[in-house]
């Protein structure tokens, strides 16, 4: 037996999460990639995936691992996988793992990235991938409200209610945040800023707004954590809440106290943390 | 009655095109948009637009024109018409137009954008609006192939067969090349060059590739006359024709000398210029 490591990518728009859900027909990137398995290797293989992504939630390094017999070498995982899998769900890499590593169990951080376009007008090209809000966010103030989540707290204000861990304290290694024009031609072309503007997109920067990204590090998260602390941030950004307030939320480890959780489709599961590489 | 100019954004993914098909049940954006219009103005309204985009192709600035007795004040229009509207597509601008202003008949040119993903490794998250291409592209022989096809010629090889209009000829004004790396992470953060790379992003760098995008300005295009442009530049991109070949290609005015259609994913309206302004 040997144990194999995949780095994957999906766009989770078409799919209800990453974890197979029994006796329900949704698509899940595990239901997938366990056709695609069993295609390679002639094995039922279930594998553990590091995040478990929520419906619409998207990948750029998720991580998941499994035993197998199948004797494929390291470099044919990758194109044979990818060769039965949908256009929206790829292994982008594939490593032979120590026995017992463990996706999830062998997880020391993890990185999430919240992406926002706060403007007029939806950028459609984006709509996938962001959280459209409308009305003019205070940044500053969501950035000062963020530094009181920093460091290890008990994060139970920030967790879905009704689900539980052996612990709700976490180490919030880092929020780091990016601002930048919504133009919607940079989707199309990513380029180098001070490139002239290609025809046609310059013009609806204004209405389009900005692209408000900020990226959670954490040692782990809690159930929906990462969209509750951007839910809560986008109510401060909105000023609706102070940002001393959210320090008094999260001492307050009730969940009605914080703000609503952010839409799936904004949220990106960027990189796994394993040993000896560490979040911070 | 007065006549209203729009102008539309839309991720053309989940549409049969942009024109209403007669009898068929698809979607599309001609059909969402009349339910739109019929919302708002309770008149049956059959807009036109300036590039009858074909299924899957997307758009940043398409333009249609109707006539209406609306009595609707102008600023009114977009918010209005994007509350009735799907998510994927989106009304970004309207103007009061000339009575006798015709979105496809008064245009005097025309953008088109198309992007190439071309790396080993497909990104998930450009699939909708990029061609992936795993082969190694000659990305200086496609663009000296381009050069013999700017400026006024006949376009027949480059017409889908089966379709005539007038005159095949056309001015391709230029055709404009940009090349970036491919990093799946800007797609969810695009940022100026030299930004420190998030976590996560770098790796995967050099399996996704590059980004080839190429905007073709013309003052009118034949019907898929800007994918099969692609699609045979991208045969010389793949060393199956040298670039002079095309300029014997051009000259046979026969579309079975031509590459292949490219995919529709890629291709994407982004411009159209009406008077006084003009394509160059």
């Amino acid at each position: 037996m040997r144990t194999i490591k995949l780095t994957l990518a999906y766009n989770g728009t078409a799919y209800a999460g990453y974890q197979l859900q029994s006796g329900r027909p949704e698509r899940t990137i595990q239901g997938e990639l366990e056709k695609a398995l069993f295609k390679v290797t002639g094995e039922r293989i279930r594998p553990v995936a590091a995040g478990r992504t929520d419906a619409g939630v998207h990948a750029l390094g998720q991580v998941v691992s499994f035993s197998t017999r199948a004797s494929l070498p390291l470099q044919a995982w990758v194109p044979a996988l990818n060769a039965h899998l949908p256009a929206d769900v790829v292994v982008r890499r594939a490593e032979e793992a120590a026995e017992g590593f463990h996706a999830r169990f062998s997880a020391v951080g993890k990185v999430y990235r919240y992406l926002i376009q706060n403007g007029r007008t939806p950028a459609v090209l984006w709509r996938p991938f962001a959280w459209w809000i409308p009305v003019p966010l205070e940044v500053e103030a969501m950035k000062e409200a963020g530094r009181y989540l920093e460091g290890e707290h008990d994060f139970s204000s920030f967790r879905a209610s009704g689900f539980s861990t052996k612990t709700s304290v976490r180490r919030l290694v880092s929020l780091r945040w990016r601002v930048v024009p919504a133009g919607e031609g940079d989707l199309f072309l990513p380029g180098p800023a001070g490139t002239a503007p290609s025809a046609g997109e310059s013009e609806g920067e204004g209405e389009l707004g900005r692209l408000i990204a900020v990226e959670l590090t954490a040692d782990g998260f809690l159930y929906q954590m990462a969209r509750i602390i951007v839910g809560t941030l986008v109510e401060v950004g909105r000023g609706r809440l102070r940002p001393q307030e959210v320090a008094e939320i999260l001492a307050a480890k009730d969940r009605r106290r914080a703000g609503p959780t952010a839409p799936a489709c904004g949220l990106c599961l960027v990189k796994v943390f394993y040993e000896p590489e560490r979040p911070c």
